[in-house]
């Protein structure tokens, strides 16, 4: 195997290049993130920024090539990402998120790859991608090729982390959209990006255990703004890139090179 | 309003009965299941069976039609159904699912009904149900239609019903799979329908954070359980059959006949 | 061949049950129906209810295993149904429902069944169910998979029943909505859902030998009953149930369990 | 109203004309015909040929402009055009000839027709071309569209030329194919496309009440030819030409021009 | 290899004789077309009715047998065909188009065809015609067919016949629309389907290098014709359509007939 | 009119900015590229880091949006591309393409931008982008929405340049791909991306009219460069730059901000 400090991006390759990692057994791994709102504070692009950074640092150690972040995602839902009714979010419906991705991992299996790892960025994109990977190879073994599908990707915070992110406790699933978590990180990795200014704690009025179309006003927030912010430091965003990228190191490390026939017994047999 | 203690099944009623129900402002609900592997002791239509007991109970005293129950739903996944290697699973690509449901919910409303409720029974229907609602509806107010959407329905069971299910805490987010839950409704519901002699507890050899197609091996356990199941009992169903009906009850008083509009502040404005 | 007086539900058995089922060479059939305008006497469910219990009668000393019904079908048509403008009537897009046969079909075959018969249990389901199973196996033989289409199921009634049920002579291809044979069968098979006192012929003002749309308010009659009714008795829905299943019966011994290749001559050769 | 002798042609009239008919209100008439096995003795095109030329014919002194015919059309089924394993036969897919009629309808409406009438001059068409008309439409009525659909356009023939062309009573639905009808239609209007010298009665060695997929040998016969065949003449042709087209001219005077709304009651009201 | 100087037209052949030629390795050819306008003076056919007439004639000498004329195309544009605003012009979507022709293909294929044309008659069908090719057979052999696209067919004209049809140079692509050189056709080939009367020389307001939707007004010239017009003559369209069909018939010479694997080098190896 | 001299990047705007520029009317720019081979020396991501370059360049002192790039767009063909045959080009189905852009201009739309600009950087992408906006916004004006189809969107080099890069005649269209003009503005904008000591002219062995599927190897050059290349140098690649992004910095003036309604005649009226 050959990896390296330098991840390998597949627009940076050329196709010779790109040909010698497939051959080679090398992984390739799609990041499927949004262009979604972030409140007053976070740019549009912060799932697609945070992730595809995740994604290059995740890799480093590993014979993975990184292939162009996938900017636009599957609709904003009320309690995970505001919902469909703020201004500059950019979706795309369920079924040609499905079609894309479908036709992406079928592209990568073209070129050679057989080690195939979707990041959805976006707690939205859950089950498109599961799909999308489905429809491209099936429930049984063909031709060695794998696709690994992470979908919840990070780790628990360690206790101290998680003490210090969520002194109150965590805020519930989907909550910690644009909040302290996704804040600091970008105060790391962009503080350019961010509008310290205009950084403010927020809640949608309910949270009702369902969701509601046409989305009623008081199912969100003001701000687009699900939890507490106002808490986010540069600091806790490297501790939390930190945490984030080793643990999905370990599991690209764990889904696309570990042996897993071998470990288990046979479903539906 | 007019409720009353029979619920109203949509394909038991006339068209002049479905039509002055939509007149007078009844809503719908329509459970989306599955056919899906329960184990060696449960039927594959646990989740059509339960998903309309639960719907027909928890309509009681409301002033709701149930539509037949859609038996077909989208695919199996290791860790919340053992996924689509187990034979007798029967299920739609997500595709399909959305279209299904967005073909239904505009004919509810062609009939008139303005109150809809999705019940997704089925775990790995999450998301495609609400992307049908989203293509029916959209996002923005029109005729006053509400589109209802419950994915994960169930109110946390009370302390002392989550003690005796999970001795040792609950097993993880879908783990309970064909296990303790399932099992001791069916108990209660259709005891007929369940080979208690074949009861016994499984568990994936091992449930990583992530998802891999084609499915390996050790991905699922070889029964299609996915926690803890013998400690079942018909009694156990009864008591979570209640909590689940009443809470699910509460949901559909909320959801489907509360002023959603003055409780809150406005998205994106 | 291991048949049984009771028909076996896809729904009741467990994930072994099946495979067991579809490796002894078991068959499986789906009743496509609908939910339709049946008048003001008859429920929406009409085609469903009936077209299940007719798949279970006719599946007796059969080894097959009967799948849950789908209750929602192709659009009612004037002529046939009174068509999309009665209420309560809920249908799905041609497309949508070749798609969802086409998968079932396919999940079908990976759970390992190869006798697989479809049947039509509401007119204007007729092409798509066809289209379904040519989309799922195509028209040349691979793995010895057959898929029987059962689309105009019913044998001509004996003289003695068709003369008491017609006795002007039969009604016309599709009048026979809601009236005097689908009225019989569910008095005898559901008395409970027929709503006697409001039993009425009628028929549409015209039946031109061509549909139209959108539907001319002359084109269907006022009640959605399209001919003769009230000659209606639960001992004729004994009669024609009786010769239904019996006809039923026939026809699935003969195309799925003869012996076809044996008796013909070669298509195009 | 203005109409001629001499039909007017879609493609051969420039696109003022084409405007200029549709805002007096002229009508528009698609054949949606197929390519399709008739026997060793008339050619692939013969679905579209004759029903171009009854289309043409019936419109004379109608004020109707006849589109190109769609040569194109659903697949062929065993009982009604010997099925997809004959080589020559070029089809589509239910869902694309759905499309291909739904662009085309809307496409007229664009244009400005507000009659329409598709003419589905091929068994297996039907549904289809319905499904067609109602996605582009919809049930109720808005803009004064009409779309006529007309399946199964022919009148039941005379007597006269009922008892020379069946002297043994009709085949059955669909088992015309290729055979005394259709050939002498050819007869009549394009001998020199008719292989008199290879005119053979054939048959399909059974009949069943079912379809079949994959299609067994036994299903069609070996020709394509589906009935008696021999007795073709011209001069019967012609006297078929003749009622079908004075037929087809009533339905299109009735169902394009006649005033719909005042004859009938309303449905589902 | 059998040719003869009387092209094969599917249409016209029975299906033995379709069998025979594609099993001795006979082509097929399918022209797409359009009905789109062509000004005042050339009628909405012109594509279809050069298109098919150009197949026939570039066919003589080859072993080639022609398919019905796709009459319906992609939609038109401002700058090759005037845009979708004008009536008459009756168009597919893109996908449609894409599926109408992998259908296509595929049943030629079904047939026995292995040596398969499409030529693209309407500029605005190119890359959908490409997109079904591939979609039909892929980039990479399997059973030795091969999928000719012919998307701008015809040769440079000789310098003398360009001097006479663009004596100030040629308008610019796309630009010839419905202008010198169609109209010499039509004159040539259908003189009684041209209003010579109404022949005028028209041309966009402007021609940006960029498109829009909706159409402005100044996109397109009134009358439907891009460029001059009234140099036209049947003995101009006689020597376009002689330098035309030689063009093709070599082009088809050469993709279908000629050895193609032997002259090169390896693509990506 | 508020424009600056820094582009807006949607990804880098909060969602109240994205807002506020939507509303002060500004536009919207997507740069529609692909992931594709472009030969030995340069990156497979060069048309989108070469697209999106130009996008952001070509907007300063517009009041523009810049969205994030489209990496991913339609396959590549063997005389503009290389083909699908090459190692690492990535591409999507054509209807895949189609619907992800009708998606994103529909975002762009419910966001509010009204001015919208869709830059094919791409040869291949051709006409999916003009569908993709003709399925979101029609042929007819509603709300004042314009989108604008960019597909082949540089002005013709200056005499002085045009000479320098192609002393013997420019290459033919779509040769250029991988060659001096591609290769000299990477060399400007991302030297260290360009793998100067594997530059080498290159051509397919023919370039015959047509294409065809599955590719030939003949039918593309071995490198995927598709002619001359080794001339390139980062002074020309400037000049190169400065050219392409001054005329397409006009062409959005004109096509978005200019009043097109005002400078023409009306199209079929």
């Amino acid at each position: 195997m050959q990896a390296s400090d330098i991840p390998l991006e597949l627009d940076k390759l050329t196709w010779p290049e790109a040909r010698d990692a497939a051959e080679r057994g090398a992984g390739i791994l799609l990041t499927v993130a949004a262009t979604e709102q972030h409140g007053h504070h976070l740019p549009l692009g912060t799932d697609a920024i945070t992730g595809q950074a995740v994604a290059l640092r995740a890799s480093v150690g590993l014979d993975l090539v990184v292939a162009p972040v996938l900017a636009y995602g599957y609709r904003s839902r009320p309690f995970s990402g505001g919902g469909q009714r703020f201004p500059g979010t950019t979706s795309l419906r369920g079924c040609t998120l499905v079609n894309v991705l479908t036709d992406i991992v079928n592209e990568f299996r073209r070129t050679g790859f057989r080690r195939i790892a979707l990041l959805a960025h976006h707690m939205e994109n859950q089950n498109f991608v599961y799909e999308a990977a489905y429809e491209a190879v099936g429930p049984e073994q063909t031709d060695g090729t794998r696709v690994m599908i992470i979908e919840s990707p990070y780790a628990e915070f360690s206790p101290e982390l998680a003490a210090e992110l969520y002194p109150d406790g965590p805020p519930g699933r989907g909550l910690d959209h644009a909040a302290v978590v996704e804040t600091s990180l970008m105060m790391y990795l962009h503080p350019e990006l961010v509008r310290t200014d205009r950084m403010a704690d927020d809640a949608p009025p309910r949270v009702p255990r369902y969701d509601m179309l046409p989305i009623p006003d008081g199912f969100t927030s003001a701000s687009g703004v699900l939890s507490q912010t106002v808490t986010a430091t540069p600091e806790i965003g490297h501790r939390c890139f930190d945490e984030i990228t080793a643990c999905l190191h370990d599991l690209l490390q764990d889904g696309l090179f570990s042996d897993l026939e071998s470990d288990g017994n046979v479903a539906g047999a």
